[in-house]
């Protein structure tokens, strides 16, 4: 058996598989905002998927951690993560590994993501391709001649921070222009916020009576054609299209799948991130690339750390 | 014995080598407007390299060809090309393949580019590196997991044509504010064209009495420091660290390495590009990256064409 545990900027996700990737039963939690207070909900989630499981804890083989930042996977340290701040030089791994005594391994969060799709049945159709995953940042992964690809030390990938303005806005990472600025769930919510006032018909308006405003709000109403939440995802991938074009170019693959949660409003954005791309990327390579999204965008992560895990006890990476 | 051929926007380069990459002997040739003067000239280069040598023509095994531009590897078609705009699905290795009666294979110049620096002692220090030419375009490649990276179809790492600018300069590829209309020979040019009115006391208004302003010309004043012709490489330096910044999160690589004619400038750039990467790529990532130029960047390409031609020939890739 193996866990697989994977954290974004808002939550924590965590699976129990078999070795053939079946999942035994899942869990989440919301990511807290101190480092320490992350490790115990990490340890938590873990007991739970354990007894929920009722599996003999020595049954756990390893645990695999895909982590939004840049790590050294290796020695299973994530050096800095523009969406978890807390995070400097920690040893998420070794922490988990010691209090829970079971083999830990780190990935980043994108390289789960791609391990997990590949490792369902849909992703095994592609040699070449790349995972873009939209949340409250953007990550990614990529699969390069059948071979999952890790970088040097494992933060390769890091798609949300490819400047696409070079003069732009600011980023958490330090540089301008950063694609996740424009074209994340956390840019969603910024640009319709800021555009509030000018669409004083929105039915958004009737909504924020009762809530915060949400990607999730904005994506129901943009399904009945609300005219600023349509703009909004209009807005974000304009962006993602001048991104996705910049990967088809870099790496001319088969397939740019959509994951993270964002990718559920993949009926919505496909079309204009499709319209984008083929006035953007070359000739020759635009014709050849599948874009498409996961199937079940929540769970994939978490699946992917477990089968890394897996492959990296077992060597094969 | 092989032949290598590295077609650029400028000029046509070939190199005759024995399979251990010795260069027996090489030559160049401008390159025509046409394809099929394009053609005529390819065939020319080769006829003088095996005179020249005073090989057996049957002793060569194979041609390796690198073209600028979006190809199709497996059938030897280049399918459009941003600096040679005639060629529109040209089927080039079998246009030379036909006349020159030897098995030609085609690549992308970026890719071959790549393959020649590490066929070199040089790049053999390197698991996984990204090439950046330099030169009328910008083109690149990449070795990944201590394989040469192709891309589905060949035409991978177009780094020239990745947006840097997501609203800026028009491209000839379609595309919007491309690396390669801000980085490249000609940007660098385009731009101390455009200020040579405001430095009237620059060192180039005098060369301009007997030349055609150059890339060149704009380097030998940067050297003797002149104020715009550094303020010119200031200018190219800037997007191209910030298009490396871009390709340094996306690979993690162990290097950058600069080939094409303006790596000739590496000495004026490389600080400007380094500070820039320092400003703009990750924590994690940056610190963890060489960036360096190839010693010797016109017969690189043109070697490493040989390379592909023999690894093809053997089925090694």
């Amino acid at each position: 058996m193996y866990i697989g545990i994977d954290i974004g900027g808002t939550g924590i996700k965590g699976v129990l598989t078999d070795k053939n990737g079946k999942i035994i039963c899942s869990g989440d939690t919301p990511t807290p905002e101190s480092s320490k207070k992350i490790d115990k909900s990490i340890i938590a989630l873990i007991d739970n998927l354990i007894s929920e499981s009722k599996t003999d804890k020595n049954r756990i083989e390893a645990i695999g951690i895909g982590a939004a930042g840049s790590i050294d996977r290796r020695k299973g340290i994530v050096i800095s993560s523009p969406n978890i701040l807390c995070w400097k030089k920690n040893p998420l791994a070794a922490n988990i590994e010691k209090i829970s005594g079971i083999k830990t391994f780190l990935e980043n969060d994108g390289t789960v993501a791609c391990a997990g799709f590949w490792w369902e049945n849909e992703g095994k159709n592609f040699k070449t391709f790349i995972m873009v995953t939209l949340g409250t940042g953007i990550g990614g992964g990529a699969v390069i001649d059948g071979k999952l690809f890790t970088g040097q030390n494992g933060s390769s990938l890091e798609i949300g921070h490819m400047t696409v303005d070079v003069n732009g806005k600011k980023c958490t990472c330090g540089n301008r222009g950063c694609l996740e600025q424009y074209g994340s769930a956390t840019a969603l919510v910024k640009y319709t916020n800021l555009n509030l006032k000018k669409y004083k018909n929105s039915s958004i308006h009737k909504r924020l009576e009762k809530e915060k405003l949400t990607a999730k709000i904005i994506y129901e109403e943009a399904e009945k054609k609300d005219e600023l939440a349509v703009k909004s995802f209009e807005y974000i991938s304009f962006y993602l299209g001048a991104g996705i074009a910049n990967l088809i170019n870099i790496f001319n693959p088969e397939a740019i799948v959509l994951g993270g949660g964002l990718s559920k409003s993949s009926k919505i954005i496909i079309p204009y991130i499709k319209k984008i791309v083929n006035e953007r990327a070359m000739t020759g390579m635009k014709e050849r690339v599948k874009i498409l999204a996961v199937k079940d965008q929540a769970i994939i992560p978490a699946l992917g750390a477990a089968k890394t895990a897996m492959d990296r006890l077992k060597h094969i990476m």
